[in-house]
């Protein structure tokens, strides 16, 4: 369907369009460059005078494999909405959209460069003092902001079906929630992993929690989450937060997004000494309170649904919500170690010892709040078993 | 959107149209009989020497209060497209459609005036001994057909995405989750009823209760439901069961639709002497019974959830859909007895105490069920319970 009129940016089409949208002047002299470092994507970086723009272009097959593995451009497009959705509810946390084009799979945004990926600067010893604060809000508002209590029930289903997203979500639903479970050919562990992996297939117990944590991920519509919150979809600095990448944007579980930042920063702290995990612990009670706190704020601020003031709802509701995080949190773990997508704080750690240890409680603990969820009811816990767990 | 084309049809364009259809001999003599008791529909029984059909056209507005309460015709295609659906997984029970004109809302069907509408039969005495086992296996084959588990996560989306339907959801969240629970102007109740109501209103527990089971109707997609499978939505004689009337389609939780069924089975044995309940409260074992075999060798037959294996999934999840159906069903008893849509099964019992008294255990028992519905989990313990109350 977009086939037809699509075709492939090169660094001179993409600064000849930025002049042609009026973005820079006609006179102006401009660089651009190829920046992109994925195999999704061109994402081209032009810098004028004293302005610079990124031009992202959604790729009809991923890059890696040639144009091999077919991919619907529709991503594109599902990832300019969610910014142009999230920006209302979070401006200060979501890079400024320009100009987006559906065909050409095209949207021209603010440029970060300025800002890092948090994941690196985490790995590099950054601690970004103000990161969990901005996230827990932008969780919360974008998350609110589109739920049933803020939006109505209709208006909701309306905004829902505008974001059907099939093909990304069955990426996660393979990649998080099944293919680490099975001996499936998408995994990816050191040889030395294997007991702890074998042993992990074979825990009935962990399977079934598993399938009702992917159960939710199929069938709960709470609100219109990110979809692919980890650490290297914010960019960070000292004082600034933004998040990008919606593109597995979808109506999905409230406790999802925060379930894989904070899974992100747990894996981040078992590649740190253990004198430098304190800052770490803190981000994962400090996005937990601050999100309960905005989403209450909120709730009480503007909400449709008669229920609302019903005694112990609100309470009840977030409380579900983090049992259900918990748990998301651990199958994040889990697949980072063992899946098809590793993170670089745990595969970056040269020593072959610490590095097979920092993987072995990553999926120790992972199974753990999987199995465990039910059992936890704030951050404070999480953090005093994660400690527990790493002594 | 449907206006443009739109125009009512007439006993004597219906005629003229299946005609044109061929669906009957040009040189035929037919009669037509506008027979719709509803407000919202006309529906045109035409006849001819030895065949004849239904032919239903959704009304603009509610005919009852001439044009001023407008409504989309877009429920016309929801129905038509959900009998298609139901009648490929459970063509037994599903009305035939002939066919199905989207502009002017009108779907032509078998007609299934041989048959009884259930709830008439019911309160005149039938029992209709197979409409259980009919009924059972028309929503597990339903409900599983248009899962994740038979279709897929991604085949499941796509059919879910063309099944948003939030004018009509939003009657059964106001009139089924919400109004019945506030002083709501759409409530109608006997002013005897109202110490039972008042103190409703004021039960904290329930209405928390009540808005857990909202937002699992909000938020929980899991399969294509029927939407309103009252036993109004039923026609059936001794031998044969048809359910229709699929206008509320959309993707809901699991429990919905055989909560319904089994509320009002239990309405009509409140009408009833004593000694002539038990045909009803085998019904409700039975429905659960064929569900839940039907929905078992269903899984096992064709699965693709790569889970489905796990040792205490299947339990797991019937237990889970058991329920939220108890608590589903308690409320459809409480807001048939004082909301805005009565039944009458309830609401025909001459005698005032007697009726009263049958609402009076409506609104216990329902209440009771609401609340209490983690501790069931067997038909069996549901009909023991309520024999207990009307003891």
């Amino acid at each position: 369907m977009f086939m037809s009129s699509y075709q492939s940016l090169t660094i001179d089409s993409a600064a000849a369009l930025v002049k042609k949208l009026g973005l820079f002047d006609e006179s102006e002299s401009l660089t651009s460059n190829e920046i992109g470092d994925g195999n999704l994507n061109y994402v081209f970086h032009i810098k004028g005078t004293d302005n610079s723009v990124i031009v992202k272009q959604a790729l009809p097959y991923a890059k890696v494999v040639g144009e091999s593995w077919p991919l619907t451009l529709e991503r594109a497009d599902i990832e300019n909405r969610a910014l142009r959705i999230q920006g209302t509810f979070s401006p200060h946390y979501t890079p400024k959209v320009y100009y987006s084009d559906k065909d050409l799979a095209i949207t021209i945004m603010e440029d970060l460069s300025h800002l890092e990926i948090a994941r690196t600067g985490l790995i590099n010893g950054q601690d970004y003092p103000h990161i969990a604060r901005h996230t827990g809000e932008f969780i919360a508002r974008t998350l609110y902001g589109t739920s049933d209590f803020a939006l109505g029930p209709q208006e909701k289903k309306k905004l829902q079906h505008t974001f059907s997203n099939p093909e990304l979500c069955d990426i996660t639903e393979g990649l998080v929630f099944t293919d680490p479970f099975f001996d499936a050919e998408t995994n990816d562990f050191e040889e030395a992993l294997r007991p702890e992996v074998e042993s992990l297939w074979g825990d009935n117990e962990l399977k079934l929690h598993a399938a009702q944590l992917k159960r939710l991920f199929l069938t709960s519509g709470d609100a219109l989450l990110h979809g692919d919150l980890h650490t290297g979809s914010i960019f960070a600095s000292e004082t600034e937060t933004k998040i990008i990448d919606p593109e597995f944007a979808f109506y999905g579980p409230f406790g999802f997004d925060i379930a894989h930042f904070t899974a992100n920063l747990l894996m981040n702290a078992l590649s740190r000494a253990e004198n430098r995990r304190e800052p770490l612990y803190e981000h994962v009670t400090t996005v937990w309170n601050v999100f309960t706190q905005e989403f209450t704020r909120l709730w009480q601020e503007n909400n449709t649904e008669a229920f609302a003031d019903t005694d112990g709802y609100l309470e009840w509701l977030l409380d579900d919500v983090f049992k259900q995080a918990t748990g998301f949190m651990g199958l994040e773990m889990i697949r980072r170690t063992i899946g098809l997508a590793h993170v670089k704080d745990l595969d970056g750690i040269e020593d072959d010892t610490a590095r097979l240890q920092a993987k072995r409680r990553s999926l120790s603990i992972g199974a753990h709040f999987v199995k465990e969820r039910a059992s936890y009811s704030s951050a404070e816990q999480l953090v005093a078993a994660f400690k527990e767990a790493v002594k």
